[in-house]
């Protein structure tokens, strides 16, 4: 399928087995850049605001002026998805700091690279099907999520060896059978933070808890609906500091990300949790706001 | 001079202007991969056996399996070199996971990409000149080094977004003049760890102190060597836990990497420090090696 499909990189459309950048592009050497995953549904791209804001902040964070206008990046999405004649599909947007002289030191005068990568997915919204086989398998690992002292969690980078290890290391029990589908990542003192590539939910005599922004957890722009949505269903939220036996205790538990939208936890450490009325009713209203703001 | 020089890339000899990697590469979507630094004096690798060592120590963290053998990367480097006739250079090898079907999750069989890049320097050892113009200055900053529970500092990886943020503070005060050379990072406790791409070293009393790498240090090949000639020359060495006041006590102070060697501080936080008889000492035992291994 890879052959086929066309990227965007650097204002050209180009096959993706042609689709490469230089050597010396500081995404290349030092993971020096910001990305935002979004999903088209029906041709329109979900949430754009949220992801440009959000995009924007990182750059911010990186201290990375790339002097590109959110209309000129939403416009090369489009390109990309017209070009590959998908209106359903996974969407990846990075910018790097480009190729700049010197070493280290990020320099402000920067030729940013834009590269969008995209992917045909089913359906979304009510008539829709979800990306995952089923349920996912969760456990919580040895690595801990990186402070925000040192990156902080906020900014959506290409520096993703901390959420590899924490993946490594579900393959490490080849007795157990088939690797777990997410790890979970805990902060330094022990407190849950979030999955490796998602958020964590879980619910407790019909509330909902999920763990703070103010530690390194990402703030999913699937998270924030979420909780939008839960705040307009008046289901009670929670936002604190959990361990893993608070969830491991809960009636229900979830994972979001852009991708998967909302996915139950089958299990975590071999505890079976699994979803229940409360993920049902979010996923639903998740479906719905998808159907109305993409399909209608 | 870009222009000019070759590179060498998933096993040919490329011009730089032109060596690229896919877009799909593990190493620009995640930073997935592990790198060293090395210096070619008189067309020889200097310290090849540590540099290899430690290359296989960071892809063992990184459970990264490429299957090369060290032999085969060292050929590729003499090719390198040879193609653009350099004898005293700087040298660059890149290990990537290269491109692999799924996502985030790491799979097991590999087919890495190898980037080797190369510069001129100057001559090393007795006859040679430092590459840097003069003494660092030096400021400590804000953020703070990644810990080992969250990605090993022992591994050399793609992942430097940690080392820019904190780079990135040096331009932040432009009323000082010209930025500093070089970044002086804390762990979270606030005891000193090492710059962003360089080790510490300082000497009070006619001893020499540096960070332990029982924290988030790196394990600098150049700072090992100076570690030893120090044990040669029967200059007391005690390596352990300080913080930015005992640097800014010293009588001397200096920076290490593979392309630097010794620099000395000349200043840190707009505080005098300089080297001295004991960094003059080492440097010039340093040189000596190098002439030895090099250049007879």
């Amino acid at each position: 399928m890879t052959d086929d499909r066309i990227y965007h990189v650097d204002g050209d459309l180009v096959p993706a087995s042609e689709a490469t950048v230089s050597v010396d592009d500081r995404g290349f050497r030092y993971g020096d850049a910001a990305f935002e995953t979004l999903r088209a549904y029906g041709g329109t791209i979900f949430a754009w605001d949220a992801h440009r804001e959000r995009l924007e902040r990182t750059c911010e964070a990186l201290s990375l002026e790339h002097g590109l206008s959110a209309a000129d990046l939403r416009e090369r999405i489009d390109e990309t998805l017209a070009a590959n004649d998908l209106a359903d599909a996974y969407v990846r947007l990075s910018i790097t700091r480009g190729v700049q002289p010197g070493k280290l030191t990020p320099r402000p005068e920067v030729d940013p690279t834009v590269v969008i990568y995209v992917k045909p997915l089913p359906r979304g919204g009510l008539a829709g099907d979800p990306v995952w086989d089923g349920p996912a398998t969760v456990e919580t690992v040895e690595t801990r999520r990186v402070p925000n002292e040192a990156v902080p969690a906020a900014a959506k980078t290409h520096n993703y060896l901390n959420g590899i290890l924490a993946r490594a290391e579900l393959g490490d029990d080849a007795d157990e059978g088939d690797d777990a589908d997410e790890a979970l990542m805990c902060d330094l003192e022990g407190t849950v933070a979030e999955g490796a590539t998602s958020n964590l939910f879980f619910v407790r005599g019909g509330e909902l808890y999920t763990p703070t922004t103010d530690g390194p957890v990402l703030p999913g722009i699937t998270r924030e609906l979420v909780l939008e949505l839960a705040h307009e269903a008046r289901i009670p939220v929670r936002d604190g500091r959990y361990e893993p036996v608070d969830v491991l205790a809960a009636d229900e538990a979830f994972l979001t990300n852009r991708t998967w939208e909302l996915r139950p936890i089958a299990a975590l450490d071999g505890e079976s949790i699994g979803g229940g009325p409360v993920t049902d009713r979010l996923a639903r209203l998740y479906d719905e706001r998808v159907e109305r703001t993409c399909y209608e």
